[in-house]
């Protein structure tokens, strides 16, 4: 028989006690004013009993109470996309709970490190010309441009993947300036009107220069990431473009920046990181930046556990291993918002998912994992597509 | 010998007969003040030829003028984009040619058809609660909801791919706003607090709404696109969710809809269309809205020649096949800029190509084609990578 509930002002009470028997084992409910007699369910665990098991619910008078009749009730920000969210990891076969259980540091957010390298950057003893309208500089001296591609991977000499065709060193508006404020490299331009030119063009540009610079000056080399549809790749340090045409060398990385002041609607965002993954790039998520006051802390959703050893992690014995923040699909995320989840996560020792409902109640989940770049101010983050 | 060309006041001469008959050989350059004997270069040309053929540019005092010399001088609207993008055409061994020996209408841009079919909506006699937040509507009387799921696949009724797990149809914003126009279905909000509501979450609502309806009412079902980076999957009139759930009708279309007065980076524009070309769905564009006042016209780049039967298209044996619109990988594109630049094609008779010039000068080709959807006021088009 299915279980009953009752809706009694807002909690939602499971008084039979086979029921509350059946609702602790499948780690539902918990202990209704403090005793384990009744079991007080959350919205969210009141619903997945209903459209999932079958569970009725009715009101003092013996009512029926429907899913729009409860959902109504409780509906406030994100309702439902934070109910599809646990449903799906729920009917995973694993264990969601309320992030009210969460205590101290639970240590299962190991962090991974990179093989950053000091780097000291060349002397050029050369000019460029800037096009403001592209954001590019040539550089036509062909023996700077050279060296500057073959030893350093700066720009493109010749043509993309055939250097031997055609010639001139092509910088980009990042490649430029780095050159310019680390290497010397004059212009027919000031500094203060390249960078003018290209906030203008981009208004996010020294937030991604600020990724690029601290990459670079640990020895890494990056490029565009158009082809990617991210910002830049990533190549680790030692890399160069072939020294013969034979070979091509091929970044596994990709790097896509999320300044702290934009906002981003959660399909877009879910796009670069798809791009990444289906041409296999390890997708690096870069929020420059320190925290600024008033920044507003965003409430995560729940406490995640999943399974060791062929068996699902419970409440009974072991730690959460993870912590939600769900989202719909048509809903926007903020650089300093997904930052300031990723720091509670952090305190609490465990690895952010972001899960998202998209418009068809479909659930995708991104595990956000840190990683230390040594030598550098920040933290970056892998993020990959997870099917828990 | 490498060819020469002087540069005079802002003309580029080609003057030595065997270079003037080699140049010509090569479709590059014009008659200079009318006559053939000496042949005047675009600056695309003389850059060209400097950097791939080894050419040699001299001033009228016989100094050489460099790379940068002759770019400085004639440097202007995104300058670099234009010519990299001429270099990739020209590297493939076709042909490239200035705009402005466009004459008529070449008759080269024959239009797709989509097999449309009138469509009834039906009648709902039912009741939907809406989520603000999540900008979605659910209808939990599984009677309405299984058969408007079932027979006309609005919203999704249980569980994304498994229908019977789960209950109560889930309607996302434009489904919603569908089913109350057309359909009489009634919500606890009225219309205008639903378009409120998601034109304050996406100001683009209406645009996508507008295609939403536009495909709906000629028999298409639309989904979410999120899965593929885009705004909607397409399915041609006829399509069912699974009556069985062991198999799933898989889509092959996407739309992504660009508003008229939208901008975008370059970079984010073409990866909504990368993410599509990775999973081979056929990508449409959607321009929605009417041409208005004021609206800027857009300088179309080159006129391209392309190949027959093995061997390639030129000026003095054949038309052109297409046009070509240059941009570099950080500039902006509008939806007016983009609508205006299909337009003088479709007057030309030529599908439009838009080339992206990355930051690393590796160009992607994209060719526009114009199908239609009988029965509707706008035009639609296929946007495909290739590589000429």
């Amino acid at each position: 028989m299915a279980v009953e509930f009752e809706l009694e002002g807002n909690n939602l009470i499971v008084r039979d006690l086979i029921a509350v028997q059946a609702i602790d084992r499948g780690f539902f409910g918990s202990p209704f004013r403090g005793s384990r007699i009744e079991l007080q369910l959350t919205p969210e665990e009141a619903l997945y009993l209903i459209d999932v098991r079958g569970a009725v619910c009715r009101d003092g008078e013996g009512n029926l109470v429907g899913f729009n009749d409860l959902a109504e009730r409780f509906d406030g920000k994100k309702f439902l996309a934070r109910y599809f969210c646990y449903r799906d990891w729920r009917d995973r076969g694993i264990v969601a709970r309320p992030m009210s259980e969460a205590k101290g540091n639970y240590g299962r957010s190991p962090m991974g490190k990179y093989p950053s390298q000091e780097y000291q950057p060349p002397k050029v003893n050369g000019k460029a010309l800037f096009f403001k309208d592209d954001l590019m500089a040539v550089i036509d001296d062909n023996e700077v441009g050279r060296r500057l591609y073959e030893e350093e991977w700066f720009g493109q000499f010749g043509t993309y993947k055939a250097k031997k065709h055609g010639q001139f060193l092509k910088l980009d508006a990042y490649e430029t300036l780095f050159l310019m404020q680390h290497s010397r490299l004059k212009l027919n331009e000031k500094e203060k009107q390249i960078v003018e030119a290209a906030i203008n063009r981009r208004p996010d540009f020294l937030a991604l220069y600020e990724v690029y610079e601290d990459w670079r000056m640990r020895g890494f080399v990056l490029k565009t990431g158009f082809k990617f549809g991210t910002h830049f790749r990533l190549y680790f340090p030692g890399a160069k473009p072939t020294l013969e045409d034979a070979e091509w060398m091929h970044s596994k990385h990709v790097i896509q920046v999320f300044p702290r002041d934009s906002k981003l609607l959660i399909s877009e965002w879910a796009r670069a990181i798809r791009v990444a993954h289906g041409v296999r790039k390890t997708f690096i998520l870069a929020i420059p930046g320190k925290k600024q006051p008033g920044e507003e802390k965003v409430a995560l959703d729940f406490l995640l556990y999943h399974r060791k050893k062929g068996i699902i992690e419970t409440p009974k014995n072991d730690k959460p291993k993870y912590v939600m923040l769900a989202f719909s699909e048509e809903e926007e995320i903020g650089g300093a918002e997904l930052a300031s989840a990723i720091e509670q996560a952090k305190a609490m020792g465990l690895d952010l998912i972001l899960s998202i409902c998209d418009r068809e109640t479909s659930v995708t989940h991104y595990r956000i994992k840190r990683i230390e770049l040594p030598g550098s101010g920040y933290e970056y983050y892998e993020i990959e597509w997870i099917q828990p």
